[in-house]
């Protein structure tokens, strides 16, 4: 079975902690431990791990990308978003959690973020679980 | 059981469309719906999803990493491709697509694509099927 | 089951091949094939593959992120280590690599590096194997 979470996005490019949402897919699972596997269907926007404690950290992985990246370049894709392709395959498009004892498996400083990069949007995350066996 | 894909590539740095023969193993899985895993298994050749509708996506995400990363720096690694191998890792050398009704269950622009950085070479990519539990 | 592999690093920026130590995990499975999970459960370090038969290829990469994303810049984040958040979201923090006979299925050249951006420190690698169904 594959679960969505809606996402909806507020700003060109943003990082949104959806830890919580993976969480409660965890808790309901049938199973007691496997693997998290968060698909972001899209292809302007990826998904990460990094640290929620200060929220600097994300203002600094989306500045870097912004100015190492620029939207406006001598880009071919004429839709004003090749910047945005090419951040999401960067960060990548799933990121696999481990979980036990139905709740996810990640470092004391660890959040799952929904990268948005050419927003603002409504935008989904797909979640499948695999049991452990 | 592993299957493998035959990639040959035809310039030094290409994106190629490889959905199509992923599509082909998951339609003859025994289960179905599960994970599909793709595994490149090279050190200069990626793996990542991104859109298939605008071929110039593909050329921008190239020509950016061309211009970042180029050939020719003060590399110590004397084969003179130290870039494709910088350029893999930044792409990565495994995607997770998950399907159902054994097709594959991609955003509607999303495809997968084999990324040579150091061809043209004979290559491979490797699927194995995770079922559903 | 989760396994965990500790990780002494050395340096601030380094690539540690723990190839080795992973084989050793799945050496020992239950099951004869199937997918084993790397985690890192960190914000300042990674994981990726590459090559490992000649270093000059780590310490390129090593050298390329740490130009092209130095230490110091104009970060929000006071802790000085911006770039090793940002270095860590672009290799990833997992990889998934498949295994047959109780052995790892990877390319020829290819090993898997854990990756420090802000060492030295005393780090651990988690791993999880998924049995073939």
């Amino acid at each position: 079975m594959i679960q969505q979470i809606a996402v909806q996005t507020h700003s060109r490019d943003q990082m949104i902690d959806v830890t919580a949402k993976v969480e409660e897919i965890v808790r309901q699972s049938p199973s007691e431990s496997g693997l998290a596997i968060c698909f972001v269907p899209h292809t302007t926007a990826g998904i990460t791990i990094n640290e929620n404690a200060d929220p600097d950290v994300k203002s600094d992985i989306l500045s870097v990308l912004r100015e190492r990246i620029p939207q406006s370049d001598r880009y071919a894709h004429s839709e004003g978003n090749s910047d945005a392709h090419i951040k999401a395959s960067l960060m990548g498009f799933s990121v696999q959690v481990m979980f036990e004892k139905r709740s996810l498996v990640l470092g004391r400083w660890q959040a799952i973020f929904f990268c948005e990069f050419d927003g603002p949007r409504s935008r989904q995350l797909l979640v499948k679980l695999i049991p452990h066996a």
